[in-house]
């Protein structure tokens, strides 16, 4: 399974995703889920994948292929597409056609392999957006109301950024949201796993302001999930020792 | 959907249903989930109920006519077995007979019920014993290692069962721990509602020591609520304001 996470804050986007991958419990590995794109100054897209990892390389491959030869490619390449939901568009058709593909193979075997994705960036005039694109392709659009999308495992994360995030929360508070919720979910589930890659594009800035892999010893997770572990204990502790005076 | 959670602690049985059904978003009504059967001194029994009401209703009428009347059913009355595995055992094959039925019609139509089972209780001259039943009828016991059960929805209201139970837990906290675990639940999921039922029964009174309906407008249970999210709030803050210094 997989838990990615994007905020779309006033102050910029913050995203981040587990790297754990499994065919059946026996089989895990790690691969990186984060994609960047990026012409500094111009556009940062970053898209973070679900699903099926037959069905996501294929749709980055192809994303690729096309900002490496558009003139070849019809549909058009996401660094070259005039807005950011133009750019959700080639990647929802292009999520589209490879599902298809690969689920008619599947479909012999009565197996399924389905995708999903979440799609944030920022191109020069434009403001940064953020998507989440459906296994079928088409795609809804974060907005002030609800300023985050989550895909994968999204259940054991959701209280604390529900409680937390509104598009006035700063960078730094929603790195650490993020945090928090990731963590949440690697203790809950086993096929969501560490290293974590976590993304920052500052509003404006039309580049990856910050891209960071953090390792199962990284001491400042470690402390983050021990205080975590501990504020949630002594709230209890605190709530129960009031209802007792 | 459901969510019913039940400790299994030192000092007593902790069980909390919520009441919410519904058949589709559009058709929503309130039932009770948890059903109690007892012989004061002698034995207490607590089922509580998650899936399709047709197929829990059907059980524990039938498990209610054989009660009344055990010579006419050969399986056998829960208020007369030898054991609350014997009672486990007759709950999970009214289950699976029942299903069976249901299933039969509902196939026809390519539908599907199924519906799952907490059953807890002592009998005098046992211990205090928790099971969860599964759809088909085969069945898991809580163990000291894993103190609680929940089923239907489960996954917003384990991080604080998983924090804060043990089995040395006393029956307050623990009290206190199902009515955060099913408020995380009631503010994620429109499908579980209020009112909630919460009983209790202490080891060794082999009787319903405590059974409390709780609704909306419960003083107590909003309090609890506010608090909660406050000091969720508070813990956030405090980490990052530790993290600033």
């Amino acid at each position: 399974m997989t838990y990615c996470v994007g905020l779309m804050l006033n102050e910029g986007l913050v995203l981040l995703s587990d790297t754990r991958t499994n065919a059946g419990v026996d089989n895990i590995a790690s691969f990186r889920k984060t994609y960047l794109f990026e012409e500094p100054g111009e556009r940062a897209i970053a898209i973070l994948t679900a699903g099926s990892l037959s069905v996501t390389q294929t749709v980055i491959a192809k994303l690729q292929e096309a900002i490496d030869d558009p003139d070849a490619h019809p549909g058009g390449s996401i660094m070259q597409a005039g807005s950011m939901l133009a750019v959700a568009e080639i990647v929802g058709n292009m999520l589209s056609q490879v599902s298809t593909e690969i689920q008619a193979k599947m479909n012999r075997m009565q197996q399924s392999a389905t995708a999903s994705m979440i799609v944030a960036g920022q191109r020069r005039g434009g403001a940064p957006r953020m998507f989440l694109i459906y296994p079928e392709g088409n795609f809804i659009e974060a907005t002030p109301d609800t300023p985050f999308i989550q895909i994968g495992e999204h259940k054991y994360g959701k209280p604390i950024l529900d409680r937390v995030i509104t598009p006035e929360t700063s960078i730094a508070d929603g790195r650490l949201a993020v945090l928090l919720s990731m963590d949440s979910t690697l203790r809950s589930n086993l096929s969501v796993g560490m290293p974590l890659d976590l993304t920052i594009i500052r509003t404006d800035e039309c580049r990856i302001s910050e891209q960071l892999r953090i390792d199962e010893r990284d001491p400042e997770f470690i402390a983050l999930s021990e205080d975590w572990s501990n504020a949630l204990r002594d709230s209890f502790t605190r709530l129960r020792d009031q209802r007792k005076v």
